[in-house]
């Protein structure tokens, strides 16, 4: 029997300006993913976290995934897929995607990659759908390229590695609950002309300063005029936060996702850490539970471990 | 007496996709102009060419450009400006930001280049301003910087240049008028989330296009699913000439600034030779004067000749 072990990040969609467009990986926190390949059909999912996700293949993110890679691969094949999440669901930090994204990644190793990178996208943006009812590649697609990605398009889908620099990231997850499918609910359909011709000229900044290593153009490219403003009042110590780490030396940052998460990015390891004792503090004077992280981009997205 | 010439050249703004952020600047047309410094306080402007331009200061897209400089000057100074265009009011070519930038590189130029490039923009969205009733930045910066540049930010400022490869560019001008004020009425004051989203992965991607010098990404992200639909009715024969361009090999393109030019890119000149067959052939069945132009990027901007 083959089996095989991957570890699939965390990412982080949006980066503020970029709604369902832009994402970026991390190294940390990310699940791990033990899959083997059976010769019986049928797909047998165990989860050995605390989570208590459904584990039928058609209800489990991971599942309607291999799902559709299976359909495409036409040959009867089937999979014991054994998941240890770290990035809890419904943090904002992709928790969904890296399971889609990790077990079509795994699946594709083991079947001898006979799929595109872009093709894994599809099949991972199905689980994407399940989660939260709407197919989106802002968070699998940092997590199967890893860095910063830009999604030009979904239908058809066309996606864009962009290069980076190199910075920390700072993470605070305060413990409250925001469904992606709510938060994407109170979103307005419409949209001022100017702010989206503002926003439009942020996205193109802040690519801008990926490309160029331009980390005071990537702070200032870092301006969301249209979701922000709406999804942070679902978070309490937003502002604070916001400002607070900002003034500690933080180039910028915002929700990650559809929040709670909030993430600040920092030029030095050093910032990063101070940045991180910034939100815990706020987070303590407001008496609500939180986990922080520092952390840095992640350049590989899903990572193979074990054959 | 000091005096120097200087070439201003065309510009297209939004590139399609980036409306209001996105410029860039051409070798053709041009216009000619001379300026001279004198002692005593004012300026004196004479148009050379054909288009009856009021030539008294305040009503003159030069004039207030320059007078803008002079207010920061602070220093007693006036100058003579003769000005000869080449490219027509109301072409959708940057034909007020050519005269604008042009008297504002050449006031500099004269004064010993004391006002860096950002200055010059912020000086010449004067003349943008009372040409189209909006200071806008995305004519005059092309026309400073040259080449492709991104307006992250008008209020305040920010000008990013972005590489692009070597390309050809044709146009065609329909000879009917469309007023920059008109055709910015006539769009809507809101925008759909979705093609709001839908225009910013073309940002993107349009702009990585261009540091990558990915011609099929450039072609693909030149989409505008906002201001075209709009704005190309009000050019007849928009959409044979973008389909039968398209069909001779031409990259992409689309309106250029607010209209009635359309400009199509292609990787050489012998398929932006054809695409200009095919656009005469289109205007003369539909019976509408035209003139056609066969280009190139212009990496310099504004460029100084004669001192």
């Amino acid at each position: 029997m083959k089996e095989i072990k991957v570890l699939a990040p965390a990412t982080i969609a949006n980066l503020v300006c970029g709604f369902d467009i832009l994402g970026m990986a991390l190294k940390e926190p990310f699940d791990e993913m033990t899959l083997s390949l059976k010769d019986e059909p049928g797909i047998h999912i165990k989860h050995t976290d605390e989570y208590n996700i459904p584990v039928e293949a058609e209800q489990n993110v991971s599942g309607v995934a291999l799902q559709a890679l299976m359909e495409e691969y036409k040959k009867p094949v089937g999979f014991n897929l054994v998941i240890h999440k770290n990035i809890k669901p419904g943090s904002g930090l992709g928790s969904s995607a890296a399971s889609s994204a990790g077990a079509v990644v795994a699946a594709n190793y083991l079947l001898g990659n006979i799929f595109s990178n872009e093709d894994l996208v599809r099949f991972a943006m199905n689980g994407e759908k399940l989660a939260g009812g709407v197919k989106h590649a802002d968070n699998v697609s940092p997590c199967i390229y890893g860095g910063v990605t830009l999604i030009r398009s979904i239908f058809p889908l066309d996606i864009i590695p962009v290069n980076s620099p190199d910075f920390f990231i700072t993470i605070v997850h305060p413990q409250i609950e925001v469904r992606t499918s709510d938060s994407r609910q109170i979103l307005r359909k419409e949209v001022q002309l100017k702010n989206a011709i503002r926003q439009w000229g942020n996205i193109g900044g802040l690519i801008m300063g990926f490309m160029n290593n331009d980390f005071g153009l990537i702070g200032r490219s870092m301006e969301d005029v249209i979701i922000e403003p709406v999804r942070s009042i679902l978070i309490p110590g937003f502002d604070e936060v916001k400002l607070k780490c900002k003034e500690a030396g933080s180039i910028g940052g915002g929700i990650s996702g559809s929040g709670p998460s909030i993430f600040m990015i920092s030029k030095d390891e050093e910032t990063a850490t101070n940045v991180e004792k910034i939100m815990k503090g706020i987070y303590e004077k407001i008496g609500i539970e939180y986990k922080t992280y520092v952390t840095a981009i992640n350049p590989v997205g899903v990572k193979v471990v074990k054959i």
